[in-house]
């Protein structure tokens, strides 16, 4: 009947199958990439299938050793992907079969590709988040080496983009790891969340012949195993909070673009970006485009839409396994494969700019100093505000009279207020501007060393 | 002295390439599925430019006939990718450079990678939606030539997912196929936005030679040209809403989904999906899982992911090109391919679902007809409020009896309302129920058949 | 038994009523801002039914002229909302039924919340897109007459942010308005699906009386009916695409701030905003902060927040009427209460800022004129790549010779080319630069008033 | 000459201010929320710089009574904000100087409102995440204490929607309560990155009278002091945490509300939500809708939307302070205020529904025991691969000979398998299934148990 029905509607459909439905349900294009995870997993939970008598230390041994011999296959390139195979764990299991016959149909009691699949992204999120450590290390080792070395180069710092303090180049370059400290902090927290071991959940249930899950977990490396068999086969807040994480830390590091790619701009001119990270203009023969930025910025959105994207894919859905779930990989990897690249392109990037200091020091103006006007009358017993006020009425003084607010006659400064004094002179010194700012985090010399001693040992840098 | 400073960090920079900002940088990956547009807007922009005279006769027909030949090593699997093709329009030129020599250095005159690129997508994206706009017709068509069948079966309408009036199995189809309706309009309006030429906008300024651009977009079948070139290079309005267009479409399809998914329940059994569409367990062997609409239901978050991400790649930037830009073409490409399976996939299940007639007329209960009751009173003249309290007072008693509605014996009924009279047992039919929704896009027969006409004429179906 | 139950996890609730419950359900507190619109929908509704014979003419009279009371009470500020007011459609009910008496209750006949509150929506919404197209056109009149007035003054064209082209700052004021024309255009086009009623479709199934649903809409000023009264009930596409639409828009606003900011630093210095649009600093005397373009700029988060979250809330909800929908409203009202001020305060921006032709002027450099260069070369025969690597060879030189490109001796150029000659002196015009681009859409004078002639006439700005 | 330009587009503007911009501009709309912990704020920060000899004993004895009084006030209800209060922060110090005269604006001495006004959001975010500690933990309670008391009741176990295994109602219940234990200790290191002292960072540039941050710190309840003036003013990450942070709790939310809307519907029978927790409709007398858990469904999105438009209002920025960061405290305020209703209600709903165990058990099928078959097939030495083909098989037997398996002859069977036996006949115990999944996280009594321990224990709920 189903059948005579179709033809009413006229479909192409037979009742049989559609091979494009078996393209869009397939998901080995994109999780072959768990190969090694898969098959490690899978040797662990043989293992604990033997200990509880479902297997014998032979047939234990010859899993094992076919799983081995599937792994050097994936390694060495040689492992063919069959049409029939949906998954990483129905072309391994199909593999391993083919290498040693019915005993491989034991693998798979009591499991389920639920908690399997979990478990592959779990070993292999844990992996990858070490490597990104690393690269924000090395990241973050480059911002406080410059900062270092550097440290007596002054420039403009600013809100709202408008010249507002005078503030050393490194304590902008300490500004950015600061952001980069943090986002090592929440790598560190999220990666002990994946490290808790899904495997014995099975389906649903659990899992039925008794297996011990703590040493399950141990095997293969887990901090612990998770609490609720119906939870654990459906959670995927990790992958929620990876996504979310590499969106926070791609924006921390589109802030710092955005400063580079004004910086270099020709108006500004502050920083020079090495030939290796700039592109040339098809059309025009003069340009230096600062390339390697504009895409670290661009793509905080591709970070963003994988956090955004894979929220939706979740909102709505019932509990424990939907086939939606299935979304979650892709992000997952291209998360990792964003980050990976963007936080090495960004060290060669900060490894190999040059620092004008000329121009940085140029661009330092004296109103800048309004500010150390009216802490000078603060420090002569003026109130703030009054201060602030006064400090107002010098730099429109300056205006009005077309000279530099250094170079307005004491007298005439008097005539705004008579706590003026001839020691006014030391503001006008940018150094000594920046050397006030002497509490924990400012921007005096001391503090800029201390901040990098204590960023250091927050990060286990030194 | 870079060299020497990059020394002090340490860094793997030599100020020369780094391989990984190469790799980062080029776009040839994604952008190659251009080539066609890409090669027919290099020969329209050739005969553009041969037009001001800047080609002669010769040197125009050298430059169609090599670009002819790269297409076809294109189409025939051939071309092969360099190194250094940073990008589609790299490689073509290159290629066709070998095979025609330096005259294919002038088909650049005047253009910049801004403006080719931009036509690029658009002509590919015009097409693009054509196809979706049919794939959107062909599914509109099963879900009206369904209800045209099927319009005599009945089922219970929800409301919060609480049963709550009795309607057409056809009227819930056609509800569906009214929410696409409005997708179609929207996909062809976007599609006429999309087909504005931005060539000849150059990098940024304009074309230089005078070339006559409404003919060039003539020949390239736009139907006008931009109308800044500062905007027109870095608008990509129409990919913002290209993704957008695709997220709407599949909020749609995924509570089409919804519905279906829970339609099938073993509680609710009202659809048997194909077995086409639906997969097994590998743990339960009685399982029959939903996966195509699940698949469908998730896939809607990852086309948002495609949206979000680009808007977000879009905010922040100033105007005209920047390298950011370059992130436009994954979610363009994405967005097609989800859509383009998801709505033949769709194709493929509503054609081959079976809806369980008795499972769905089983399920209308006498507590659905409270409304019609109210509406009973209303005929006699029966304020609704005080129509409406008594149904509910029915409903009521009924329950206190423990009998259904229509065995309550009209005594009692009418010691709630004098208005009660034999003729109510015309109300506890479900048929008559429906039949009175006579109003436009109501649920009765004629209304329903109305739909149907309204559907296809409003969409080009007839 | 409940009560017995509940006291085992000691809630402090006893089945009754949960004051929080009630305070979370309600949405009075948003949905009375649709006043108005509800009380205009339940008049037209009223003459419908009255012309059903479901009303008498007195009743209907009665009616009519008590929802012009409780009309008044809202106009006046008297209108009291009462704790058991959940929404505004029970409000005006209750406040009808205290006014005029039972008669009230035969308002509600046939219709329910479901297709009264999208109504209203649509009405409001109608309305808020016709004000906001008025202050689109009127920020887009700004932008086209100091195009007009302004057009002379010359300036750097960024791709990159880096100096690319010498274009018209009228060219850069009209790229701006190009794209607003767009989003003027798809807000038209968006109104119209917005002026389409739903009214009439009840909770689902249609209306049972008969009514004229075409009369109703051409009463209420509607366009047309919905098609499905199922779809019509959940349908909430138009705030998904209002709240798109504001999203896009001010994303292009936000393009306009970004550059304003980038052209208002002290480095900068090519525009000057008035003092109303700026604001000082609580700690720097000297500072002036362009305010008003950052909150433009950062509210394009706030607006894309509104579409994210709503697209959200509608994510895997089955279909017709759910209350999450209740989400609906504050989402639309925000986005228009938003883009209602920015776009006034974009306005009054424009309008008020002066432009510093000597500091765009100044900007210029030599350097800019690399392409034209090339193009003069072109025009003497030269393939355009060839072209486009002597003018980079040309831009070297002058470095080398740390002279400008102008001051290079002929004999020098021409060791790089003998296609150079002294008529290579006009290519260090700026203005003969710009007045190259008379292709459409190019920055020559006579391109760029045709633009505003073609973007007036496209608005209906004329 | 702005006054003459200005008149050529004749704008309302005269150069003086705009009121549309005065509010646009404000944030004390928003901000007054936080009046108690900028006067605290303001009080450690007047004892801060009275330690460094900027106040005296009496005035800042005079300042800390002064803000005791605005704090007053602002208690009872009589602080009146003035038309020029830009800010909470202006509002109190105006306040302040009106009642302590010009001694008030010393206050503000060496601070600026960009370390002020982080540092009144992190004391107000500490408190909230603590008092959303709070409700979190009471609801976990109520899932715990429900499981322990309703051990005994089973219901199917779903996947994919579909009947999967036999499950504990108890583990259904923890399986939430897993979620939300992971949302508790997010928010607790959340916690720990809110509680760090920005306050002494001043504009940018650090604090330049030597002040104590550490002192202050501890005086304020803060664990520690931001690392760098730079990052610390312009940081913001603690919203973007928090907001996601909200989104994935939402998510857990409105995955269990989901479930319950499924299990409440007419088809699936499982759970009766209390009155207090639904509502009626206008429209059908007989309804019953699940309204508490769509509107948690459904804030799930508007909290999202918090989210992903604040970072996209950050997305773009430059370091340190920008006006477009104003945005931030909205999303602070609304997601504090969702969440702490949201999960009030939940305790609510879930205190009051009623389980309908007749009908959880009712929905048991002898189907859902096909994997038990295959596991009772393992148990006799069968390979899994070929157990679960026979359970198919068994399955399919029952089908075709119309019987449930348990009526299956024992001879049938053993004509697919020689490994059926007699003692078959316990797999068709549903209890004697679930008291399988004894392994760490399983559904057996004991595993249900244990994890009610594990729960309480890592949350602190003993």
């Amino acid at each position: 009947m189903e059948g005579e029905k179709a033809l009413l509607w006229g479909g192409r459909f037979t009742g049989a199958t559609d091979p494009l439905m078996v393209q869009f349900n397939a998901s080995i294009g994109v999780d072959k990439r768990l190969f090694l995870e898969d098959i490690q997993g899978s040797q662990a939970y043989a293992k604990a299938i033997a200990r509880v008598g479902l297997l014998t230390d032979d047939e234990l041994q010859s899993i094992i050793d076919g799983l081995d011999k599937v792994l050097e296959e994936w390694n060495s390139g040689t492992f063919e992907i069959q049409k029939t195979d949906e998954d990483i764990h129905t072309a391994n299991e199909r593999r391993l079969k083919e290498l040693i016959g019915a005993i491989a149909g034991k693998l798979h009691t009591g499991r389920s590709r639920n908690d399997q699949v979990s478990t592959d992204m779990r070993m292999w999120l844990y992996k990858a988040s070490g490597r990104l450590q690393d690269f924000l290390k090395k990241l973050m080792a480059v911002f406080i080496e410059r900062a270092t070395v550097e440290v007596d180069i002054l420039m403009p710092g600013y809100t709202h983009l408008q010249r507002a303090q005078v503030v050393r180049w490194s304590h902008w370059l300490l500004s950015h790891a600061s952001s980069l400290s943090r986002d090592l902090q929440r790598l560190q927290q999220l990666q002990k969340r994946v490290n808790v071991l899904p495997l014995g959940s099975g389906a649903i249930a659990g899992n039925p012949f008794g297996i011990d899950r703590e040493l399950l977990a141990k095997d293969l490396g887990f901090d612990g195993v998770s609490l609720n068999s119906m939870d654990s086969t459906g959670d995927r807040d990790i992958i929620a909070e990876f996504t979310f994480w590499g969106t926070l830390t791609m924006m921390h590091l589109s802030k710092w673009a955005e400063d580079l790619i004004i910086y270099s701009t020709k108006e500004f001119s502050f920083i020079h970006l090495s030939d290796a990270y700039s592109t040339g203009s098809s059309l025009m023969p003069q340009k230096k485009n600062p390339d390697s930025l504009e895409l670290i910025r661009g793509k905080a959105g591709s970070v963003f839409g994988k956090c955004a994207g894979f929220l939706v894919t979740l909102k709505g859905l019932p509990s424990t396994y939907n086939k939606d779930l299935q979304e979650d990989k892709q992000g997952m990897f291209d998360t990792y494969d964003i980050l990976s690249a963007v936080l090495q392109i960004a060290t060669g990037v900060l490894t190999t700019l040059q620092v004008n200091a000329c121009q940085t020091h140029g661009a330092l103006s004296e109103d800048m100093l309004a500010t150390d006007v009216a802490y000078y009358l603060v420090r002569k017993g003026v109130p703030f505000r009054e201060a602030h006020g006064l400090a107002g009425k010098v730099v429109q003084l300056a205006e009005s009279e077309k000279c530099s607010m250094s170079e307005l006659p004491l007298g005439k400064l008097q005539s705004l207020s008579l706590s003026f004094d001839s020691d006014l002179a030391n503001v006008w010194d940018y150094n000594h501007s920046v050397e006030q700012y002497t509490s924990a985090g400012g921007t005096s010399k001391e503090s800029v060393m201390k901040q990098i001693e204590n960023i250091k040992a927050g990060c286990g840098l030194v």
